[in-house]
């Protein structure tokens, strides 16, 4: 693991050490440069450069090849400190780097030159000579603008991208993942199959889903809707907005507020109210409805809930940021002694969530805990954090959990275990996640007479078991390239007729799968079979049944699967036995 | 048929003269009294006092008696004509007379006498003498307060409402069948019963659908969802809410935005959003994502649809009037000659929901058309009106449909058909609507290319299924009274054990039947089997089974049905196979 680190932090000073490389190229190039910052990233890095050419995708080559000679020539980074007052001397003609030194303070300051072709502030470390770099396998991905330090009042640079890798066949491999990346992005794949769309009249992170991707959380929330019912748990359906008197009480208005659609003004009308962005206080109505004793507990509610987040549209992309999201909510009140079994229980569902869908193998947990230093983000004292993050601990500890540690990542009301997903281009998001709350039943006046005749706040476990249907949507997209398992795949099953003369039967086919409870298309277009079937396997469709003469003859199909091929001739009634299992077992096939 | 309506008429013209009885009485026990205006209604008649004393019940009996007496003593009803000036001069003493006489032009004003006890402002009719009204029964039924002229900043009045039938009889089948409906009320009865409740910080009109609520309405939304899907409609699932750019298109920018609730100011933001009062511009976007052939037509997209309507507090009724509800929503794009058959096809697929729920003998058809003195409220030309109504109004005559006339009651751009429903106290509401609209797929730019290669407008069949989730629980609450036909029961059968040595039998059993899909709950409480059925009973739950040692020795249970009683003693397999077959046909048992 150590040595695994240390080779991580070669790479990363290699692709630093390269950057300053692609500068001097560029200077040398086109001269009067202005340079921004050029770090290493986790494929490369990039530099940005301000200059009156602009840098097009015919220069890539030129500029690679300069770089290659730069680095032939086994120039020397060389570290020099210098006073701050030296340093704005020597980068006078440089208004940007001007700019980060100003803010820094008088001490040490470190630049880097290498040989006498390029000098940069820098912290570094780099190789000690560009020989060490002769190895690397480097090449410019693109060219785009980026304002300087992200602020889009500043001025926009040019920044160079490059892919850097330690050899040929790693920075190959790279490209063939990227290349496959692409080909599976949700955002591109799922427009293109027909899962949904999106419309600049209606607005950014408000994505229409259309009738293939409608279907696909159709069955995902009714399987998952079973599931829960299975486990105890106990559906409502509460509203989408309330006055703004609710968010008081729950804090959402002080901690959350920028981040909720508010409909209407303090000032001016009889009621407010906004949209929610969590299910919490809603569904808490639920276990206020009666009086509860500790025999009711464990109490589990449960909610195929729709959620509004009031986000920049530009932050928007796809199925996976979005302004409103349906999620599988529940939350769960308990005594403390149940608190663990409970916890584990969630996580128990969220895995077999995870598992029966394919994701699991793309997840990991992180702990999130709050911020000590931003106290004034979160509701309670130091004390009730540190007690609810020590019981957390524990829990994960005992149910050896594998974690790493989000520092300030919490809800305001307490901390989290979170399940995490890398979308297709290594991108990490929440798909799932499990809280601990021993603070809202107070707020909220929940509780529960106790076997001594006490009333007592029962702990509440905010939990969701798959997460939010859109973003599953779009990493199953993105996981089987649109090939959905046939249990959740839009269409299961397409017939297809050779000629008009066996219109009849194949109707006579889809109908009898039809009325199984398959999904089935019959594609009766006077089109050739090898074009139907081509077809059927670019729109990803698990089965195709082919019927001609013979079929008719043996009431039977020919089938193909989209992966496996040709699986022979079956009878109706041995197809419909075979994808039963399929599908009653959740196979991903 | 018209002498129904000449007894109709008789009935009403009776009641209006009790209000005068009424009114008389009020004047000779209290005096000084102010009065305001007496209509008949249709279960008797109120009248509305100024007086400084407070009308109570225990005051009731001495208005009824000195009405008794007014009625024996053979006073006649005669009518006057006076001049305005006559009129204001005989109601010199009646503040309120003398302002609804200012509004009246000069001229015949007629004015009635009651003997020489009372004098009113009216128009008539009136029976001739009070010997007319012998026969009548009524009572007092209410006093409250009444805002003169219904107008919050006016005078408080105190209105006396009057039962009044031609019959003892009628009377007392009236108040028995008003006692019921009290007790059938979905806004009492659906708390009582656990199925919702509303809470006053999150806001009227926005119920909490507890966990029997909620599992009725996924339980009706899959039955939906899964006829559409059969009968060849195609889901989505688009967002609740876009940028008012949608709905300047659409017009409901400029017809609607009243009703609807606003996200931002178009003065000071840079993206103003609504929530949608309606599905039909969202799911028009599926129609877009592709060119459309006259070969795609027609195209039905269903949704699940949620939406919001921004409505007075005051206005807000249990779950029949609510700012958000969810619905079945359908928009069908089809060519003119597809249109009747596809207008039938959504028919059928109303009644058969209304059938199948018990509903179907409570509904009433609407024919809803606009209001040509109210052109304003809608887009469109006057021929364009006229076209769609005839060509809906000949679909509705050839399919037989007897309706009623609604003026203004149509859809800003189009005419509806809609399906009425009565609530348990005879008020009316739309459930279903089916329109047709020949006006938005321009507005949208929706097209298809014909035969001929031209590309046509499709015309557009807006329709609901079964119409909203909420309102549609409500009336099955008041329908059935909370006892649900086992198929959508929340619960479908509860497990008692007669005592401890046969609870884990009990287990067994309901774990039997919760592993073949029935809702079941187990009441494993230490109580006595008659407290534990009486309680069943109570919560409305169709199957009650007892197991005792008879019971488990025979692998059995004692089967008693909330309605039919004890069923006998039934093994497992034989209970699971007959309440499967009330549960698969559908059964109102």
């Amino acid at each position: 693991m150590e040595k695994d680190l240390l080779k991580d932090e070669e790479l990363m000073m290699k692709r630093h050490s390269l950057s300053h490389v692609l500068a001097a190229a560029v200077q040398s190039i086109y001269g009067g440069v202005k340079f921004g910052i050029g770090p290493a990233i986790d494929n490369g890095c990039y530099y940005d450069f301000d200059l009156d050419a602009s840098i097009a995708q015919e220069d890539y080559e030129k500029i690679e090849k300069k770089m290659q000679e730069i680095i032939a020539s086994n120039l020397e980074f060389v570290c020099v400190e210098v006073s701050k007052k030296e340093a704005q001397e020597l980068f006078k003609d440089q208004p940007y780097k001007l700019e980060l030194i100003n803010e820094l303070e008088d001490g040490k300051i470190t630049i880097y030159k290498l040989g006498d072709v390029f000098m940069d502030l820098c912290k570094g470390p780099h190789v000690e000579n560009t020989k060490y770099l002769r190895s690397m396998a480097f090449s410019i991905n693109r060219a785009s603008g980026a304002y300087w330090r992200g602020n889009e009042k500043n001025k926009m640079m040019q920044r160079v991208y490059l892919f850097a890798f330690n050899s040929k066949d790693e920075l190959k491999e790279y490209k063939r993942k990227l290349e496959d990346a692409l080909k599976r992005d949700h955002n591109k794949l799922g427009r293109e199959l027909g899962f949904f769309t999106t419309v600049d009249y209606i607005g950014q992170g408000l994505p229409i889903l259309l009738p293939k991707g409608a279907r696909v959380i159709q069955l995902l929330q009714r399987f998952v809707e079973d599931e829960e019912q299975k486990r105890g748990w106990l559906l409502t359906k509460t509203p989408f907005m309330a006055k703004n008197d609710l968010y008081k009480i729950s804090g959402h208005w002080d901690h959350y507020k920028d981040g909720m659609f508010v409909l209407g003004d303090e000032e001016k009308d009889k009621e407010v109210f906004a949209l929610r962005p969590m299910t919490c206080p809603f569904q808490f109505q639920a276990y206020l409805n009666k009086a509860r004793s500790y025999r009711d507990l464990p109490l589990r509610y449960n909610e195929t809930s729709t959620l509004f987040r009031n986000e920049d549209s530009g932050e928007m992309h796809g199925l996976i940021r979005v302004r409103q999201f349906t999620i599988s909510e529940g939350h769960l009140m308990c005594a403390p002694d149940q608190v663990e079994s409970e916890f584990k229980n969630c996580l128990e569902l969220a895995v077999f969530m995870l598992k029966t869908l394919g994701l699991f193998e793309d997840s990991s947990y992180r702990f999130s805990v709050w911020d000590p230093e931003n106290k004034e983000k979160y509701i309670g004292t130091e004390e009730q954090w540190n007690n609810a993050q020590n019981s957390m601990e524990k829990i994960l500890k005992h149910l050896e959990i594998p974690y790493v540690v989000g520092v300030g990542e919490a809800a305001f009301y307490g901390p989290k275990l979170d399940i995490q997903i890398k979308n297709v281009f290594g991108k990490e998001d929440t798909l799932i996640t499990i809280q601990i709350d021993q603070m809202l039943a107070e707020k909220f006046g929940m509780e529960y007479v106790d076997k001594d005749g006490s009333k007592k706040n029962p702990i509440i476990i905010h939990r969701t078991s798959i997460g939010c249907y859109e973003r599953t949507l779009a990493y199953l997209i993105e996981k089987y390239a649109g090939a959905f398992p046939t249990w959740i795949a839009p269409t299961q099953v397409k017939v297809i007729n050779i000629a008009d003369a066996h219109l009849d039967y194949a109707k006579q086919v889809a109908e009898k799968l039809s009325s199984v409870g398959l999904r089935v298309e019959l594609d009766d277009r006077n089109e050739k079979m090898g074009k139907k079937i081509r077809e059927a396997q670019l729109d990803k469709i698990p089965y195709m049944l082919v019927v001609g003469d013979k079929e008719m003859e043996s009431n039977s199909v020919s089938v193909r699967h989209r992966k496996n091929g040709d699986l022979g001739i079956k009878t109706i009634d041995e197809f419909i036995k075979d994808i039963k299992e399929v599908i009653d077992n959740r196979v991903i096939d």
